[in-house]
């Protein structure tokens, strides 16, 4: 899976992957269901999925993939999750990839049951059923290798990929991860990690289908990790809304424009909130963010030798 | 909401949590529905409500508390996500007190969107709406206080617990919890932090609603923990299948019983396939094998001189 993510984004020349963290409030006025439903969980969620389905249909062609933080379904209830389900099923038929953002982790019998839901197949009798059959999710480590392995045995039988926690994009994630031992950073052992859970998976482009999560803010941690661990892909959440720059993205990439995927959800979900977009239908919006995106990070790429 | 739980294990005499990790498997093939539905996942789900429904009413009288670990739900889809919040209404509704076991984990926003789902309400125009509304949730704090504050909060406002992973019960627990740096694990800086986040939601017996998870498995560690951090409540996986002794527990609870809840799931789930409880049935072998629980942590609770 890693292999296929690599070549859309070398297709489309777009490391960009837009995040449908999509919050009841970010829905404009307008383009709310004028039928209500028989309870506001449910309206919320079948708005949810319209608006979801309307932002997938305006940048299809753009990106390679999305990122759905399951978090913003499961506020909603049962039928969040359905919203959820559903927005799984539309961006795979819109030829996208979906990377499920759940960062599940627990201990090895339940993390099985976790990959069962997200990247496995769920046995009940003689039917194996998949469930929410994401391309991709994001799991947390710190329960160590019994309760990743169970995730990387189904990415090798069903050809998914896993994104693990190693240096999170949030402001307090210093107080575990940047704990410093030996001149190694809890960070740097978890990337180790990584890199060992994912030795058997790495693709005909160098990198493994057992990446990390390391946030756009931390360009820094970035170049240190990417200097001892060449096959590791990375997930990069934290670009724009929080604050990290096209130029702090760079550490993640090969010459080629391959190695990591950058992550948008806010500033393209309400880019029609946005004065430079004023005007525009949320769609439209969406997708002119998207495309400023994209050039904010090949312009970057030029001034770095790096291109597709 | 720690008081509350204290308070029902001392009227019980029952520092006992049964856990719900029911899969489509443990179910006796005699109780399962006739009627088959319109899919496997809705059948799987239906039965496993059931099924649970039954086990509830088996002990609800003898155990303060359920603890719902919601892989064994994701696992069966939207369907199983339905299961789980019927579970949870009914276990409620029998009087128990409700963990969700979910190690949720995010950076802040996504943070608040989870804890609105398990604790808090979900807001949506006008409407705050209780989501699946648990008493208890567990946690994962690898992205520091940030990704665990609104959690927090929520325990506050809506007079609600959570469980932070501290030391888990799994064999490779140890790979990043036990790294030491000058004399302290990352378990223990992990323990430092679970006390700071819940300094001010101490309880009338001492402890707080910001609690521990630290495995039975690992007695040493719940004992080095306890020493420095006693107003600390833990909720202790691990007792039975996965091996933890009732001598074990000791370490974890004060002279009066209070200071933690031992978990039990599959030792009592599928007590009806153990040959002590032969010709029983599930209902029955489940109750017999909790009463054996309790009966086994009481006795040694007497030999170190803890009595409710």
């Amino acid at each position: 899976m890693i292999d296929k993510l690599i070549e859309r984004i070398a297709e489309k020349q777009s490391p960009i992957c837009v995040g449908l963290d999509t919050k009841f409030d970010y829905i404009p006025q307008e383009f709310l269901s004028r039928e209500f439903e028989k309870d506001a969980l449910t309206y919320a969620a079948t708005n949810i999925f319209q608006y979801n389905c309307a932002l997938i249909d305006a940048v299809a062609d753009i990106v390679p993939a999305v990122k759905v933080q399951i978090a913003y379904y499961e506020m909603y209830g049962c039928e969040g999750m359905k919203a959820f389900r559903d927005t799984i099923r539309y961006a795979k038929n819109a030829g996208l990839i979906v990377i499920a953002d759940v960062k599940r982790n627990d201990i090895g019998a339940t993390a099985t049951a976790y990959s069962s839901a997200y990247l496995g197949r769920t046995k009940i009798g003689e039917e194996e059923i998949p469930v929410f059959d994401a391309d991709f999710a994001t799991v947390n480590g710190y329960l160590g290798t019994d309760g990743i392995a169970p995730f990387v045995e189904d990415c090798r039988k069903y050809e998914k990929g896993i994104f693990v926690l190693v240096k999170t994009s949030n402001k307090s994630s210093g107080e575990l991860q940047d704990i410093e031992i030996e001149g190694k950073t809890i960070y740097d052992r978890m990337a180790d990690y990584v890199a060992r859970w994912g030795e058997d998976c790495i693709g005909v482009y160098g990198y493994s289908s057992v990446g990390a999560v390391i946030g756009a803010t931390y360009p820094q941690q970035a170049e240190r990790i990417r200097e001892t661990h060449p096959h590791i892909f990375v997930l990069i959440p934290g670009y724009g809304a929080q604050g990290g720059s096209a130029e702090g993205l760079i550490p993640n990439f090969d010459k080629k424009g391959f190695g990591g995927i950058v992550n948008n959800s806010r500033a393209i979900l309400t880019a029609y909130q946005n004065e430079k977009y004023a005007g525009l239908s949320f769609e439209k919006a969406a997708r002119e963010a998207t495309l400023a995106m994209q050039r904010d990070i090949l312009e970057t790429f030029a001034k770095h030798g790096i291109a597709y």
